[in-house]
């Protein structure tokens, strides 16, 4: 597109209307227009940041942020995300807070959230908790702003939870549409999904169930690929399933990483814990055995030790389409001979794609500040426009 | 109020010149005036926020808070009414700062300073230290601008000392008014401030003693109730009983918390530790008495445990006016049952309560926002109606 | 100066172009026009401020913060000057974030730029590793900025290294300015950079490093004293010793304290650690040897313990020019009596020029701000002239 109003006549013919004063949980909570939406303005945001003009739209107000698990990528995204529209980040650091033994998380949800109008929450730790707590969450604001204590309702944007990484695969998903040069290409490309070795276990699921219950609906073939016994949640596999058959797609499964790398498009080799053993684990944490997670972990270190042969070698994109597959990664990636002894991918592989790697990275910010503008304003549209015509520079000149 | 020109109005009739370029420590310290002050312009700025009128202020400067205990609410609510005014909030970890061993209170206070608009500060935690600090802060900086160092003088907000914890009490008197219909409405109510049994010893004293201290000058009945031991500072039973006279309402003790609810309009059930305690303990600290410090603290959680009768139950709060009392917290509170085994409340009087409970902790940040306003600004109604005519969206429409 | 029209002037008198989308690391990289530019700018923004002109130059954009050692006054001055600016600062908490072990420097400084503008690096504590961190990190980003990853680049500021502490120096040469009255009465002045003892060991080399590598290019009669063994990098005097020659003045060195102070106009007595031992540091910590870092941090303490003559004493002070050469300090001072035992200066030489003290801290911000000012805008001349004509107020009147 070469002007704003071609991000803005594209919005225009689409159906979004659904994500106001919503929260941004899922990927298949949304609607084909309502992804479409989230790509355009990420867009066209870029497309004016680029271009110098000021995307603020907010004059006060806060972004909350919880990591319940650390980051770099998605910290400095939301934090980004927030700047660029004007809202200032406040992180709820559970060390430094006084949220009491006991305290409800609807109090707490209520007690930040006075002046916040996004909130942003990590919680990918136990598989079964991550998204539970979200919803409580967002149950209390709702409840919080039908009862008069809240003025606004803040929106969620989801940074990863035990089910999906939504901010992930939707930066990944742009990524490759500006690779393949629109959606309209993507139809019948081969994209692989699949495990990789990684020295460390217990990778969150959400990135490869995010993945395949993301990419299925664009009308590709895609392939979940891993060794026998890690398995993602079957309910976003069944998703996946479904996405296929109705975008005229595939969604197939298999244990063999060769099979799923030939002549593959795209391939997104990372390491992933069992779904069952993670269920497990939360099990364990829940009765406070400590040593049954210790004994768990050394199991799953020598069940991983097994498939060291699960990289992504240089031999092994030869076999890709045309031995040049668009390589993905949520980062940081597990590379052999850099950051450990045997990883995910080969160390020639990884700089090869160093730099699309990155610009995946950097669609991030974009999403998410999509994400808040789609849940903020009733027409962005129109938004959009006032602030071409406004033209206030992001930085002086 | 109906227009945002009845808040100014208002404020025209009021006489608080004194507050501009000055610090908020105590409610004591302030006349009538100047606390009526407080809740006008924290009511108009809520006005100006919910009628989405910006009410940025500041183009740039520093809130620097310094917690030197534990805080989510006022924490937030710090941050919150910074934001509201268009102030960033720059915390001062002092785990993470160079703060030399025996570097003087002072050269911190200044360092901090250049480009500081406010300074929020939490000490609570030794009786004795936290009001002083706050203190030795603001002489630092008053000196430091008197001699060229600091372009300007920043004002303390007290977000909690020893002594009083104004932003709190002030916030619940603003419910209080809400509820109540107005100031006008208060001759007369009884107000119950009373101990309340926590598994947890220790807690300050602030509340009480800020209650006490405010809620005695609106011609309210305040009664303080604890068990035998656990009286707080005297010197603010005696301002509490000279409010009294001079509100033309009174100020009561009693042992017994029965008394105390009955008939009552308000109550504020909550623990606190004995003053005569908590001065010991700041004694033994000082001595670096731990062992001293950890016989103490199995002392006094012994005779808390022969007050567990001390609770907010359904029972109680049927001998309240019309067995409908209004239920004060500063949260969070300890609920029997949800937080704890046998708390300050009984889980279903808490619940019913949760939603005026979580208003109360809403005006908060306007509270803050307010104080910051009134002593940054020699003329807010003026800055007021400039807001008002000026008509900046705080969310772009 | 008394409009900001005379600033404008000297700023166009200047030639600094080299500055614009550069980087800050050392003040010998920059000309003395250049250096020029800095101070001048940084009185500018200080006047404007001081005249309540907002200097607000970004709508959004990221000021990145990474302290890989504590840091109070620098983190104040840098969170204060991004603020002046527009700027928000995020910074970069390595133990909050997934920095993978093995991830490259490549990829971190890529991962948190992509709507970053500027860059503040404190990595002081290895001798050898500093300055490399720095350059790495800024290498990748002008890197990631030609590939298409970042849309713009961010520049650095160099918040103390291994090598210089350009703000530092920067600031107390702004001071020095101020104090005696402009550049031109420099010539011919004697300014003493001594060692002085501190029961800490292994203080940073950057300090006198820096004050060497700058104040030497004012035609002053500069004086390196220490005890033997305690030289600073030989680099640094090299360039010291150059600096002199083309600026007219001289640099010497000697071993005796006296001797140095003998006369002075300027003195700056400080603790540093010997550079020969911090570099077998480096090389034991390389080596993962701690028992050898813990031997040799005893022999150093031992060392510095033969010197606590080295001391600016109310006797030393009264050699000086008249008995009263400017005392300076980076702060915190080792302050004999007040922080420890025996320190760096008399508690009655260091209470006299307190205030001077914290004015010479007080530069630092503004220095930050212009550091970043004259690397984001090819003519700051004219922005600053659009922002007095603008005339937006700091804080609304």
């Amino acid at each position: 597109m070469k002007t704003l109003q071609d991000y803005i006549d594209k919005l225009n013919s689409l159906n979004f209307k659904e994500m106001y004063n919503n929260d941004f949980f899922w990927t298949w909570d949304k609607t084909d227009d309502e992804l479409e939406a989230v790509f355009t303005v990420a867009d066209a945001l870029r497309f004016m940041r680029e271009h110098n003009i000021s995307t603020k739209v907010f004059e006060s107000g806060l972004g909350i942020s919880i990591f319940r698990d650390n980051s770099t990528r998605t910290r400095f995204s939301f934090a980004s995300a927030c700047n660029l529209l004007g809202l200032e980040v406040q992180d709820l650091d559970e060390k430094k807070s006084q949220i009491a033994h006991g305290e409800t998380v609807r109090e707490t949800a209520n007690m930040v959230s006075f002046m916040a109008d996004v909130i942003g929450i990590r919680d990918d730790m136990y598989i079964g908790k991550g998204h539970t707590y979200q919803k409580e969450f967002m149950d209390a604001v709702t409840e919080g702003n039908k009862d008069g204590i809240l003025e606004q309702r803040p929106t969620l944007v989801n940074l990863q939870c035990d089910v999906d990484h939504p901010t992930q695969c939707m930066a990944d998903m742009l990524h490759i549409i500006h690779e393949f040069g629109g959606v309209e290409n993507l139809k019948g490309k081969k994209l692989a999904m699949t495990w990789a070795y990684s020295p460390s276990y217990g990778k969150p699921l959400s990135v490869p169930q995010g993945v395949i219950g993301l990419m299925t609906r664009f009308g590709m073939d895609v392939v979940l690929a891993h060794p026998e016994g890690y398995d993602v949640m079957p309910e976003v596999e069944e998703i996946a399933k479904k996405n296929a058959e109705s975008s005229g797609g595939s969604f197939t499964k298999t244990n063999s990483m060769e099979e799923a790398f030939k002549n593959a498009d795209i391939v997104y080799p990372k390491s992933w814990a069992p779904f069952a053993a993670m269920e497990k684990r939360t099990n364990l944490y829940g009765e406070g055995d400590f040593d049954g997670i210790d004994k768990l972990e050394k199991e799953l270190l020598a069940q991983n030790a097994q498939h060291k042969d699960w990289a992504c070698t240089e031999e092994l994109m030869k076999t890709t389409k045309d031995g040049k597959a668009l390589y993905l990664h949520c980062l940081p990636a597990d590379i052999t001979g850099v950051s450990c002894e045997t990883g995910e991918v080969d160390a020639s592989v990884f700089d090869r794609y160093r730099i699309p790697l990155y610009k995946e990275a950097s669609f991030k910010p974009y999403v998410i500040a999509a994400m808040i503008m789609l849940s903020k304003f009733e027409n962005p549209q129109d938004i959009l426009k006032k602030l071409e015509v406004k033209a206030a520079p992001r930085i002086m000149e």
